[in-house]
């Protein structure tokens, strides 16, 4: 089968274009062409994802497309954005329908629910590589970046961390995530993969928060501490962690006990929820779509601490150190 | 080192962020976020390389860099599209300084020559591999596609075809492209050579054509049949090629003798010139910026014919079919 059979069989479908909103050229061109709409700003992403890196190479290949177009598209939703579109350029050691197919209804399945929209792609014959190119619109004045933190503005994360570095050892073991289950210890073994492999973009979040008023947030996908230094290294700022108060699930808890799940907390990666900075002169109103948790507050002085002054080093997953899965 | 200050250190540098119009957010948050001039519309490609695939393994960083992201941007030109910006997710063996350096030098060559500014990336450990997302703008009606051929077009070709596959000999034997050469035949070795190396988009005719009326251009990427079969299937015509008029090289006919440098340029690759359709009611003007051939005319019969009426498949290079280099 050759790339343009290929391309048209899996990559030109209904399911993977949900909408047409301002898109002129589509797939199947030299380019794709966009229009942005008035008043709105384009964010764009790129994440590249290899295969026994940052996904096992055996997985199915639906879940493979759901976990890393997911965390390509937490990326946009740390910006504010609302997803529009996307391109992905795959290299695959051979046109494997079998592999093929699922893949493309993973991507369909994610299409639909963030209603983005396949505009591009490129297909070679290689070792096992994605890379996603993700876009989305965001009003001029409401993006949230990285470097808008003050001293005293609050410090949020969303969710519980530290989930997706939990469920590595069970994604080593080969077991993967279930859309049922009912023995209890299943459950929360499913709840730990479900974290790794069906990783949820924080889009409802990142809106209100762009629209609440906040203007420093970022996607946790290298653990709490990097991630967080990211912001604090952008804002020139330090904090201050209430280390107790980091939320963690009874599935990481009962896994692991406290002081790993803190750990995998403060230093795994792959969370994807979204750490956010509350200005401090700004009251929190009710309304929050998600569950969100204060764990600290923004400070004048350089890096991370807590309450008891013990020092943290932004430390999290090092795409250059980590030999693999 | 790990991933950020590699990114820093190679990919945050003045040279490959020569302009900061439009561009709200670069390199280095979750997202880039761009404007889009009012009028215009933003063209957009993906393309990735993998190493013995696209490029030799050993070849310089810089040649490389070079390599890929010209024949990136070359899908830009082939729309019309004045280039703004890219990114660049890298797979990389190791975080190697003596590769990177010479890869940033390359990629900030062309940053400078085409105006392009580096606003976001992704780095990671894996097998060599590189994806590039190009973007430029084009004002809305002046878009050129690959679906706008009318029978009674005039075919048009830019510069001369089948260097590129010519060259890969020479590739695959370990030679370079010189920036100085003095011996003859090695001049023309290197003209080769750089055709593959160092492939020039088309920028200044893309956008004289789309100045011009003309609506319907692909870049010649996968051969002159594949890729003018892609502008028959798209507009639902057919094409009578002149065959003997099909601009070669006097370096490919040295090389090779007319009929295999024929081959190469109907068949062969990585030619990255423009393919077009010049309207047949529109008279040719004076001042077509480069050398451009007339080679045949759109039909109302499916297929591509010669003059004396002999059928071309519309062959050329086929990702999948293709072991490597």
């Amino acid at each position: 089968m050759d790339e343009f059979s290929l391309i048209n069989q899996w990559f030109n479908c209904s399911q993977l274009q949900p909408h047409t909103q301002h898109i002129i050229l589509g797939n199947g061109d030299d380019c794709a062409v966009i229009d942005v709409p008035e008043g709105c700003l384009l964010a764009q992403s790129i994440d590249t994802y290899i295969a026994e890196k940052h996904f096992p190479k055996n997985a199915p290949a639906k879940l493979i497309a759901i976990r890393t177009l997911s965390a390509s598209l937490s990326d946009l939703a740390a910006t504010g954005a609302e997803p529009h579109s996307f391109s992905v350029a795959i290299s695959l050691p051979e046109a494997d329908q079998n592999w093929l197919q699922p893949f493309s209804e993973g991507l369909a399945l994610l299409a639909q629910k963030y209603n983005i929209t396949l505009i591009g792609g490129d297909t070679t014959c290689g070792p096992l590589c994605l890379s996603f190119h993700v876009q989305g619109f965001v009003p001029a004045k409401k993006i949230l970046t990285r470097s808008g933190a003050k001293p005293g503005d609050r410090i949020f994360v969303s969710g519980t961390l530290g989930n997706g570095a939990g469920a590595l050892p069970l994604v080593l073991s080969g077991k993967l995530w279930q859309l049922d289950v009912s023995d209890r210890e299943q459950q929360e073994e499913n709840c730990l993969l479900k974290a790794y492999y069906a990783p949820q973009p924080q889009f409802v979040l990142g809106r209100w928060l762009s629209d609440n008023g906040v203007r420093t947030a970022i996607d946790i996908s290298d653990g709490l501490l990097a991630d967080l230094g990211h912001i604090l290294t952008s804002s020139q700022t330090g904090a201050t962690l209430d280390i107790n108060t980091i939320p963690l699930s009874s599935s990481l808890l009962n896994s692991y006990g406290l002081q790993e799940a803190r750990d995998f907390a403060l230093t795994g990666g792959d969370d994807y929820q979204l750490c956010f900075c509350w200005p401090k002169q700004k009251i929190f109103p009710e309304g929050c779509p998600v569950s969100v948790t204060e764990i600290g507050v923004i400070t004048d002085r350089q890096g991370i601490i807590d309450t008891k002054g013990k020092r943290y080093a932004p430390q999290g997953f090092n795409h250059f150190s980590c030999p693999g899965l």
